[in-house]
């Protein structure tokens, strides 16, 4: 049996549930996807066994908050869905998805300036993850090109990476895109003759950056799109969690042709019943239809008569209000205490919605190889290289402000200002001595593309933002 | 702005669900990835319009009996966990899936013979679909070849087509799969150079066919894949559900390196939920993992909670029965109708598990062509080719009787005979003209791979097992 490691031991045991058996190696190593060989574990699960121990403070995960629904309400609102309507919730439903729960996505995005979407044109996903996934599957060959802020979102890096794609990433600053980096991009890809595919970008509350894209460089960047004939990927599930403000308009609300919109339920409402969607031209959505048909069939069914109803049934506005003050207070604790206790040379954003922190050590330190030791002081981040592609973002780290209590986060950023200090003694002791911590300025990494337009120039733009 | 079909509407009004503009022609059409534009509907979803008319008997859908499930109970059940537990049901949880539900889920297998898997080797997948498509994803490049029976899953069809997979068809009669044939395909695709990536089968009261595979042939298959180095893909969402006898042995309990194991709840508890599961040895298992999290970052928490919990508190044993007694019913209504009504030189399987009868009309029909005519006489059903990648079955129709009671069966069957016997009418009063109904046997399909070996072969078979 070739596919057999040597050395396995015999078939089946009696055991119910044996412990795994390791091969050595592979065996079906040469039988893979080319798209397979790139996959690699994530810079935020490798963190999963970390975080859950009691004793870290965790800034390293996006979790809502929640336990802050009204639980019992909900949980009675579901329950009768199944007593009830168990004909259609248990049964399967449409691939496009619930007409009723797309009406009232159609009302959801038109908080945020989009009165012109019909309920045909919206797709139903398991999570707007599945939505960018498809998305991608309909537009991306192997290497296309896909544009996309320097840092993006973990999780659309792992979309572009199993679809084959190169990623040109586009530098931020603290108003977001910067839209002449982003014309410089387009000219340089079609110098190139790279088939750029579409901009992927999370204009409000970023993650990770935690910056907003302003609404002048939004106009900016639509007219880039226009002439460029460019296609934009709007990812947007963070845009009615803003502090200070009413949501910005989205792009979507400014061209329904050229923007494909994702939105998510998740940050809204719950992550765990996975329902997010994707609103595109009738055309595209077509495409999406037959694209998620052949790979889920169809949405579950339980999931969306729960949010649908939930919209219907439940005061879910004046619940964004309190999750919305719920993390405005968790934000303010984490920029209070970076204030205090961050040794000079620190630097991160100052976010006025959603989740994240982005934050910049000190010049010479590196966040990934700085992590074991944040872990034995309890306190966990996610590394800022995860959410680059070209392996910038080495000084870079993510704070977290969504799950733990201000007290917690308090004492994490107390304790990672500890671990810093300590590194910069460390630099400081051996200065001349390349410890390997020192790595992040020093040394561009191997196979950088666009080298001078992530990593050291956006850390720059940071910085000036500050100042 | 390029995208822009000429004389489309103007941009956003002010209407919240305004009707949808058709562009005349699709301003993206040459953009999209080389798999989109592949993709077409499937003969089922063609479908949907019709056979939620009230007036039609639908034979078509493979919907099961829902609502025989005790719904106020599992209700309940759900609702606490959502008011008790939503903490983690409402919350994101692991790309591989709620270990709690892998253990079940092995718990489960044990019952066709699996008794040597380990929950690390299960993924929890967005029902079987999922896994399906997550597995090929793994594996298979464009261009690639996969072995799959004649006919074959229409959603297995569609999750190869989006791979750009090549479909070897190997027919099968009564007792399944033809192990004769199914080295031959080997052969003669080693002869070409094709590169094999698994063999997709359904081994237990097959969609559509209606067939188990025996025993003896299990066997056979398996020496066949062990001499000739072939991974077999064994999707199996229907094996509790026999009629007459003990589940058989899964393909998996007999290789534990070889097999990867597709299995669903949908058929044994509740397709809404889409709960299914990939089994795979610890290395693939992995590459699938990070598949699913590119793809949907993790299953619902909601609906693996609920199945845990169903597993734990509810009869599901014994709800099986009875699904499995409800089934029996409606397959023996089939059967009688079709015995009874049927005009000669129609054949069909006699499935003693399931959903799905497969039936071959006499010499000559078209079942596609025939199709509006069933319609208007309402009764619907699936055509044939839907379950052929290469164009073959256009004599043969699906019918499904799990969803139907036993009265409308009986009633869609007499209109289905009608139908059929106007169309022989039809039939030997024109007998020397083509007026297309006429078309299935006489003209192979043109780029028909392997003609040999579907179709007429397939069907040959079919009646030898009947004689």
């Amino acid at each position: 049996m070739a596919i057999l490691p040597p050395g396995t031991p015999p078939g089946p045991g009696v055991n119910p549930h044996p412990a795994p058996r390791h091969p050595r190696l592979d065996p079906l190593a040469d039988r893979y996807a080319a798209r397979t060989h790139g996959m690699k574990t994530s810079e935020i699960r490798a963190l999963f066994s970390v975080v859950s121990r009691p004793e870290v403070v965790s800034l390293a995960g996006g979790m809502p908050a929640v336990t802050a629904l009204p639980l019992d309400a909900v949980g009675s609102m579901i329950g009768e869905l199944v007593s009830g309507m168990g004909a259609q919730t248990l049964q399967y439903g449409s691939g496009q998805g619930d007409p009723r729960l797309r009406e009232r996505i159609c009302d959801v995005m038109a908080l945020e300036g989009i009165t012109d979407a019909s309920p045909s044109e919206v797709v139903v996903t398991v999570g707007s993850q599945q939505g960018l996934d498809l998305v991608t599957r309909v537009f991306v060959d192997p290497g296309d090109v896909i544009l996309a802020e320097a840092p993006s979102y973990v999780g659309a890096l792992g979309v572009f990476q199993s679809a084959e794609a190169r990623v040109r990433h586009v530098p931020m600053d603290d108003d977001g895109l910067i839209p002449e980096a982003l014309e410089q991009a387009l000219i340089e890809c079609r110098a190139n003759g790279d088939r750029v595919k579409f901009l992927y970008t999370v204009p409000n509350y970023h993650n990770p950056a935690g910056v907003t894209l302003t609404e002048p460089r939004r106009q900016a960047v639509m007219e880039i799109a226009d002439r460029y004939d460019l296609l934009v990927v709007e990812d947007n599930p963070y845009g009615l969690l803003g502090f200070d403000r009413e949501p910005m308009r989205a792009l979507r609300a400014r061209d329904d042709r050229r923007v494909i919109y994702l939105g998510s339920f998740s940050k809204t409402f719950s992550p765990g019943l996975r329902v997010g969607w994707v609103l595109a031209p009738l055309a595209v959505r077509e495409k999406l239809v037959l694209a998620t048909e052949a790979q889920v069939l169809c949405p579950p069914s339980l999931t969306q008569y729960a949010v649908a109803r939930y919209l219907d049934t439940q005061p879910w506005r004046e619940q964004i209000k309190h999750f919305v003050e719920l993390y405005r207070e968790r934000r303010d604790a984490t920029l209070e205490s970076l204030e205090q206790l961050m040794p000079a040379g620190t630097t991160w954003t100052k976010p006025d919605g959603g989740f994240y922190v982005w934050l910049k050590l000190p010049h010479g330190l590196d966040a990934k190889l700085m992590q074991p030791r944040a872990v034995n002081a309890h306190v966990a981040y996610v590394p800022g290289i995860g959410f680059y592609a070209d392996g910038g973002g080495r000084e870079y780290m993510r704070l977290s402000y969504c799950y733990p209590e201000p007290d917690e986060i308090r004492e994490g950023v107390r304790r990672l200002a500890r671990v810093i200090e300590a590194e910069l003694d460390l630099h400081s002791t051996f200065d001349a001595v390349d410890t390997g911590t020192f790595r992040a300025a020093a040394r561009p990494t191997p196979g950088h593309e666009a080298e001078n337009m992530v990593g050291p120039a956006n850390s720059d733009t940071y910085e000036d933002g500050r100042a």
